[in-house]
């Protein structure tokens, strides 16, 4: 919703520098925001950008010098809460969904739906599945037979949850997660890998939220656990029987194989890989790419592949980047050891000689 | 369908130690099981997690030490294909699936249906696509114009295999499955890429299992081939022309660029990349993370990225992870030859100036 | 649409060899071609692979030697392009889609549709959004509250384009893609992770091509840029905040973190990272599996993890693949200053004796 650059000076409990009729039409980046744009300089690292930026104008803290800019100026004690509100006075949160079933959706007559929940178009609730007060299902959302969806939840579009799998309350899965498909288990006889059965479930706790194409796949027996505030991101892959304590962060790409038990407040990032059947304590962080073969104490950092603690890796780096250097430095000193040892053989020679 | 400590002994051919009443209601691994569940020991390496365990119920083997816990055991001589038969009856398998089209699946008129097919909600099967006898396709399959599904496959929710691509018989796909999207291929001319057609298909043989999220690219011309009997893991990507032999394994997250040949049991395990047109050999295994830029012999193990032989690869990362003190002792032994060079000199002088 | 060998030679402006009543079904790579197929030898590098293949027939240079081989031939000029030709006509493009609204699909009323779109079954495009003129979207397509789709563009089956996000002219959607799921933001108190609202959008360039199951997050505030031109490949993840320039290629598995601006003409290759908050400049080139953790200027190339100048890092992939040898020579050295030091000693010891 556009607004004059006054009111959102009144929203954000900010002092106008400039025209107070500027029409503002969105909050962006400082980086590739448009004519029309606030863009918010959140601290003195942002004050180089303000010469290129394309915005119309923008919020600043109080100790940015206004002499610095031509653009009109929102002045604010706390600039990013500021702009948060500004953000959200432009961007309002859409409508909330209008609670009903969609004719096109196809809900088992033995589906328990809670109060106000909405089961949008194409929506598949199939036979014992249950789902839970203010709930949403947006387009072609599957839930499998016997499965549990909470209270309060989000599921985009497409997001698959299988059979008996089940999402404690306010969990948002993003389009396309697909919560319960099989874990990866084969006995392997004569060269034939055969399917062993994988009876388990995945288990969500309350206040997760997973990224788009993220997959979590069922347990062999018992369940795949993902605990409460745990947030993921895009593209993840928990293996089977994988559980991930509360409050952890799995960034984009990460893979964790299977039975591996990560403990609470766990960090996984981007594209990091654990191996199967290892423990990562509480608090633990593993650094992007890192490979992990081996568990991991509380609190630790850990990076590289294979893994280890961080400040090892970070000086084994230094060396690696530099390796050739090191290579001819090998070099130099094998020359001058064997210049030496001449000189010696020379020198050893001549006391010889000497009666 | 939960069951009595007695039940399951029987089920699992089991001596039982302990209240033959118990009421157990689920199989879990020990790690995460509940009250109420049964756990397997399936082995010595599971014994220190006994004390820790949750579980009701322990399933043994013979040479368990009863003394080692006050737990209800079952005690059987094969004590993994016993927890097996356990599990399936604490977790039966969902009934088959009833074969009929459901009203809201959309099928062309001129699409060839086999006996007893499955085709549930909000299905597409497309104008001259062939689905085989007893295959079930879950809410929200689409097979594409010309495709081809073999018997006795199943299609989890959201699955796509587009046009012309095949199936073979008892094919596995979980959800969101991408079968035969285009292979990526540009042509650039003055900095602008023209689309390459993607003419071929995707051929899939029997018995293949693929994971969730997974995506196999049609080919240029000709096929991209997954060879029967081989099982992949979530969110692998196989790109155009691409040959899978028989019975190989793709770990969760590896990629295979564009015409390269696996041969048949070949293993690439997660996170793993091979770059395009070369061959991997017959029962080679590719390592985690590895980045494989060259052709693999038959039965060799690569790892690392440049992939090497693995053997030469853990000793580099031996090394690798104690560069710091590599670095370390050779500036040491520079300092040393230093010392030395002096005193030599030194000595050099004291022989010059005798006599 | 088979063709006899005579027919062929007419499409691709090349001469006969062989029967030319032959029939020829397909047309596939010289690797996996089969019996009934033509395939191509490009050039010099394919000549061994012709006793091998199971191609029915060759399409060859000017330059082969015929004596080769006993198959049928195809002899043209330009046998890429002719060869093009022969796929085209044995492979056809499928009939484009008949404009028009499925009766399954479900279509907000004040949503804008452009002229001969094509809206297959059980699409959602939901309030506000606007489709272009000629634009089609397969099955199962989700289009969110106030999206906009060029024209021309080409959705596949069980994309989603979420609400507001934006799709320039001739964008072509694979399979499973998502664009819009939430940017990945949260801010941490007392260990709880509060969710930050994603309020920005994604903004897709004119003649994009994405990737099957592609996820491009949407912006914090403002957009998240791909721009013109690019062309991403499957299982690829693209943050908030971030801007591709136009003309750039990001390959299968790579991921780009928030807030980070890439030039034009970029290349990201397979499985390759680049962290937040970072610039990498025109034309630069990103290695497979590189870790880019700083900006990179433009038109270099960077491989490694962390990434540096691709001639730095060859130089030290090559050390480190020696690393054991490396290692031995030290402690060869090593040994030979100490045997020095000894006998440096005894001369001293002796120049010392010496009145």
């Amino acid at each position: 919703m556009p607004a004059t650059l006054a009111q959102l000076g009144q929203i954000a409990d900010a002092t106008v520098r400039g025209n107070p009729e500027l029409r503002i039409s969105g909050a962006a980046g400082i980086r590739n925001a448009r004519e029309g744009e606030i863009a918010l300089v959140v601290d003195a690292s942002y004050v180089p950008l303000v010469p290129r930026t394309a915005a119309s104008a923008l919020l600043v803290a109080t100790d940015f010098d206004p002499a610095s800019t031509q653009l009109p100026l929102l002045v604010a004690e706390e600039p990013a809460e500021a702009f948060d509100r500004v953000a959200a006075h432009l961007h309002p949160d859409p409508p909330p969904a209008e609670p009903g079933i969609h004719e096109t959706a196809v809900v088992a007559p033995d589906a328990l739906l809670g109060a106000e929940v909405a089961i949008h178009a194409h929506c598949v609730v199939e036979s014992g599945a249950r789902v839970g007060a203010h709930t949403v299902l947006r387009p072609g959302v599957f839930v499998g037979r016997d499965a549990v969806i909470g209270e309060y939840c989000l599921l985009h579009p497409h997001v698959a949850v299988l059979d008996r799998c089940t999402l404690g309350d306010r969990v948002v899965l993003h389009a396309g997660v697909v919560i319960g498909a099989d874990g990866y288990g084969y006995e392997t006889r004569d060269g034939v890998h055969y399917k062993i059965p994988q009876r388990g479930i995945v288990e969500v706790g309350d206040d997760v939220e997973i990224g788009a194409n993220t997959t979590v796949d069922r347990a062999r027996y018992g369940r795949t656990v993902v605990g409460s505030g745990t947030k993921i991101d895009d593209l993840v892959m928990v293996a089977h029987n994988v559980v991930v304590g509360d409050h952890s962060l799995l960034i984009a790409q990460c893979g964790i194989a299977g039975s591996t038990a990560l403990g609470h407040h766990v960090t996984v990032a981007a594209q990091a890989g654990i191996v199967g059947h290892i423990e990562i304590g509480d608090q633990a962080i593993v650094g992007a790419q890192a490979g992990v073969v081996r568990d991991v104490p509380p609190g630790q950092i850990v990076l590289g592949s294979p893994a280890q603690d961080l400040a090892r890796e970070r000086r084994a780096l230094v060396v690696h980047q530099r390796l050739p250097d090191l290579a001819k430095r090998v070099r130099a000193l094998a020359t001058a050891v064997e210049q030496l040892q001449q000189r010696i053989n020379h020198l050893e020679c001549g006391a010889e000689d000497r009666p």
